[in-house]
């Protein structure tokens, strides 16, 4: 039979990855404490050697590190398919694993729900300063700081949506049952969009900028969204305007975005994430108006769940039938 | 001219009362330093002097007291009408009132948007455990005491919302937007609730309770309705449910409450409100699956503004037709 290998320990799918594979594979686990000792097994009659599919979680960086150009031109030729679990993955060189012939999927629906709650979750918090007002109450310090004329509704305000993939979408609904005012950018208008969310392309970015009242970033890290959200597109929001962001922490210009919290031009902000996790700047937690999450986009049992199992099933479709689901777009040519 | 008194300060809608009352009568503010003046005031020659009608905010409460029995006694026999700013009128002895012929007008629908979205927050922080988590971010300790298995997604849970007015029936159109399953418990079944929202009357406040994933106070304070979420109905939810509170802290019997989250009975709490504000019970700030509130429920410039509006269009609607809107249950009979 030919071997998985499980890359980052399973959770909550244990059973389902046993009916998934019997009969079909063997499934190794990796148990390497570090990169020195991966790359050993991973040697012909090493203890990783025939795989020919990886189902991978970011947790397995803590003790093997990244899937980097080194680390993907030290899997053996058999190696086929990188199931990752995760809708981002930024941790694996795709253009590398492209080269060699190995095909990246990830778990793209499962994540939609739980991470479009926790962007809702921050835009509530951001308009509303409920973090703060929190923070207030636990040092005996009731309603101490707030400042009702600082706190807007969300009913009838603008949210601009940045990347319409199937977190932006399932967030554009949430906020729809307000209303919110829905509009949004990304490279190409999406045809399954509903008609009350409003496409601008390119040349009318700066316009949507200009009426956003909260800018939610939901595009994927790559090197050329890296900073996307900078000094210019922060300053052609309007003074007052909120950003949210539970995509990845580079896709903003961090020392922008405290710079337009410090002269005030941002009403709030929202983060789930930040450019060097766990580390969070600590200029951040000075600003009162800022709703601070350590990552917890998809922080739940159902989702953990959902995104094993989807991320296993895409690993067994492609032994059973040569090719899987949710190919990550870049290996979809 | 007749005299209408304006009884807690204006904020947002200074402009609307001078155009709502031009020409129909003069409006007097309330100025007085404590009960003593605003006693004095009333009696014949007084600044309050034949006045028929008041525009009341809780805040004069700091400097006059409620409007309890002894102060309802002192109102001169001009006056007929107290548009209140708020849905929530325990401040209020209605009853006096009623037997004295005045009239008492509430805000609710301008509280509806704001406080289900409150409600919303509490839910979402509840069930994914968002405070606690930022908390542990803000000491340096990045998702430290985070369980992936102790938080839930919203989706496909089920909602019972316990008094389906205004602000429940709001929370059960965002919470249907996941969707979350949503039933709810009122002394009636409401004519206009929605297909999808389904009712449970007192024969079957057992099966809702037993049912719910999150139980939603939406019930007014009064006489009866003191402690109604009780050790007996806290019991009656399946062990890791949810409680959120945005209606008032004496609806539930605190110390119920806190007994269920000791014993591990409730997954969770949201709290907006608590029974002696602004005091919070220190214990409660001690359980890292509380969510806490200082009573912001309607703390936004929009509704805040709404809220003056609508009471003060009560209270000119009373002078120019005899007759107001948003008349509370218990006089309109």
């Amino acid at each position: 039979m030919v071997r998985v290998l499980i890359c980052g320990d399973l959770v909550w799918a244990h059973k389902e990855c046993e009916d998934l594979f019997r009969g079909l594979a063997d499934v190794v686990t990796m148990d390497s404490p570090n990169r020195a000792d991966f790359f050993a097994g991973l040697q012909p009659g090493g203890k990783y050697d025939g795989i020919v599919g990886i189902y991978r979680h970011n947790v397995s960086t803590d003790f093997i590190g990244i899937f980097d150009g080194e680390l993907v031109a030290k899997l053996p030729a058999t190696v086929k398919w990188i199931a990752h679990n995760g809708a981002g993955y930024d941790q694996i060189d795709v253009h590398a694993c492209k080269e060699r012939g190995i095909v990246v999927s990830n778990t793209p629906g499962a994540v939609d729900d739980a991470t479009a709650t926790t962007a809702l979750y921050l835009i509530i918090s951001a308009l509303r300063l409920f973090a703060h007002a929190e923070q207030d109450l636990r040092v005996n310090k009731w309603k101490a700081s707030h400042r009702p004329g600082a706190a807007h509704d969300l009913t009838g305000r603008t949210l601009a949506i940045l990347g319409l993939g199937g977190i932006g979408l399932r967030l554009a609904e949430l906020a729809h049952a307000f209303p919110m005012r829905v509009i949004y950018h990304s490279r190409h208008k999406v045809a399954h969009a509903p008609a009350w969310c409003e496409y601008y392309g390119a040349d009318r970015l700066d316009a949507l900028l200009a009426e956003a009242d909260v800018l939610s970033v939901h595009v994927p890290l790559r090197a050329e969204t890296e900073g996307f959200v900078g000094e210019e597109m922060i300053r052609k929001l309007t003074k007052g305007a909120v950003i949210v962001n539970t995509a990845r922490g580079k896709v903003i210009d961090e020392a922008a975005l405290i710079r337009a919290l410090e002269d005030g031009h941002l009403g709030a902000v929202g983060l789930d994430v930040y450019p060097n996790e766990p580390e969070v700047n600590p200029r951040l937690l000075e600003f009162p108006n800022a709703t601070l999450l350590p990552h917890m986009g998809t922080e739940t049992c159902d989702s953990q769940k959902k995104m094993e199992v989807r991320a296993l099933t895409n690993l067994r479709d492609y032994l059973t039938t040569g090719k899987g689901s949710d190919i990550i777009p870049e290996h979809q040519q």
